[in-house]
């Protein structure tokens, strides 16, 4: 599989996508940065009077609720019913999901009123999502489940999207297959917002390739292969987030050779 | 002290407390990853619908500031005063406080309405409060003084509660005894936040260990402990701040066997 | 001309100004450190009832819209009027003018109402205001011109100010002259938030020196040749950005003999 993916990484390098992030004010920054490392173009906004305007020209639109008020959830409201009107993929990081009936709310919002076209959790969230209640504790935390590529591949197909569960062991399913992915490194446990920045690697990649699952699959294989590389004489969690933007930056599509994905 | 103060570091270890913090879009990020780098769990929520059911669960919160708003205000007040209601301990920074009236009504509101458990400000920011009008220009200045520990003192009799004035010089008080801490470096003035880093260790170490003044010292000694071990060798204040999460994520117990700490 | 820009750098040193940000949530964090690493003292607040009061103590204020809400907006707005009337100088960065209408209308009202002293943009952004419609995608974008030393002459002579376009090459006009700077590394086009903080470094630069040409030169080099110290031995964008801060923080005023500065 590692051509395909990297016929995903060379679709990026060469479309360098636009890709328009409404997410939380905590790994933001971080946000911007990996896109760049991964060779996209992030733009930031969340006014409504502008949402209108840039969604449209954007490749993808990353819709992260790790931090919520009440006016960014309608920007995020927005932002993905004008992206999907206009052909613009949506991914959706339901940060947090499980943990207060607040965030459960605007999940559920989004997901019925937009419709995603990735919806990419850690296991807790997509755990509840699935109707399982996840042990959410916090927003960096992950439930666990022998059974959780049954339920990506389930959820997937409820949801009409591809669904992505990340942590030590991470699962992708587009509705008719399930993908296990099994690189990364410990070290991202340590860091605030490697999920978030995922998502945004994530948008990248469906930005620049379409909504299709080697899309979800390079894009996870390639930040969690950098993670690895990252790690490689780092030392500790401010050294290794350093040479994570280092590491995918320099990323070739023939380091995707290392990608550990099989079929579930 | 230091077997005291490893003691707490041995509790935020073990416990890996979960600290809820409201604090500023300037150095948020930072705050989460120090947490983490201390041991702790960060999460960061401001929506007053999310505060109610976060704040509960949460071991400590950290209400920070730094940045204000009215939206923000009033979350700030109502964690407080929802961790209030259910055994949670507080921590407040009135970062820059004594700059303009605003922050200074902010500032004694949350005072008044949450009776926060640990009060950690700059000398110019904890002077302020004693009603000694501090020179605070800026956000990142200190004020300085000889009576220091007596006023941390007294201000810890007055609120009821922890107080801590950082500066070169740490003072720690609890209402009845004052405490002279002694590490840390001067490049820590050169980086964006480490006040607001520091607040969140100290949430970590309370959220650990409950609301004692070991937890604060331990705390601030680490914290800067750390900060001596990453000075060396650093090449500024970039390069400063990479190596203070490394060296607070390596700091063992052991490590504060260096702590300065001695009582006024 | 290196002697001049030395003298403004011994300006900022001696000086160490205050310098106010109403900026957006992406890069805050890097235009507080970038500002600090400049040797000024940065402050971050947006609320209406603070602007009042801080604003007019500051040595300068930077306007940076890279994220808008209809809050930050009047609070950008007033914060302008205010520092006007108290005759503290104002940066503008218009980040991303000519992306979207509401972007437009902003930049167009701050300009209007507020009138910066230095308006300082990519090529693209300072291009659109020059009512040439720039090729703006996302906000990290550059459009080029042969004719920018003309079109930023042009534009300081219309709105009265000093204009900036920053790109592989930089562009400076004071309503009389143009200046050429050639310095700088490709690097800075991969990290998110180098124009808002060479904004901040402009900033810094009038606060302590005022409203001359020779300020903003001398900003604009001093952060350039400090790129091209960091890029010596960098991994990527992640290194690079630290090595940033380090390497302006420790630039001395005999190093900006390596300013390539001419006039137009």
């Amino acid at each position: 599989m590692s051509a395909d993916l990297a016929v995903q990484m060379e679709g990026v390098r060469s479309r360098r996508p636009l890709v328009h992030h409404i997410t939380n004010y905590v790994t933001v920054n971080d946000c911007a940065n990996i896109c760049i490392c991964a060779w996209g173009s992030p733009v930031m906004t969340d006014a409504e009077d502008d949402v209108r305007d840039m969604t449209p020209v954007a490749n993808a639109v990353v819709l992260n609720m790790g931090t919520l008020n009440p006016r960014t959830v309608e920007a995020m409201v927005l932002a993905g019913k004008v992206a999907k009107k206009n052909g613009v993929p949506v991914v959706f990081d339901p940060v947090g999901a499980g943990a207060t009936p607040y965030r459960n709310e605007v999940a559920a919002r989004i997901i019925s009123e937009v419709g995603p076209d990735v919806i990419k959790g850690n296991a807790g969230e997509i755990s509840f999502l699935a109707g399982f209640q996840g042990l959410v504790r916090g927003v960096d935390s992950a439930g666990s489940s022998e059974d959780m590529a049954t339920l990506v591949l389930e959820l997937s197909k409820k949801f009409g999207c591809i669904v992505a569960a990340t942590g030590t062991i991470d699962y992708v399913a587009d509705g008719k297959d399930a993908y296990v992915l099994c690189n990364g490194h410990s070290m991202q446990g340590f860091v605030s917002g490697t999920g978030c920045m995922l998502s945004s690697v994530v948008g990248t990649y469906v930005g620049a390739n379409g909504v299709v699952v080697d899309a979800v699959v390079a894009a996870i294989s390639a930040f969690n292969i950098a993670a690895e590389k990252a790690a490689e004489g780092c030392d500790g969690p401010g050294s290794f987030k350093v040479a994570l933007f280092d590491s995918l930056f320099k990323l070739r599509p023939e380091d995707l050779v290392s990608a550990k994905v099989s079929k579930a």
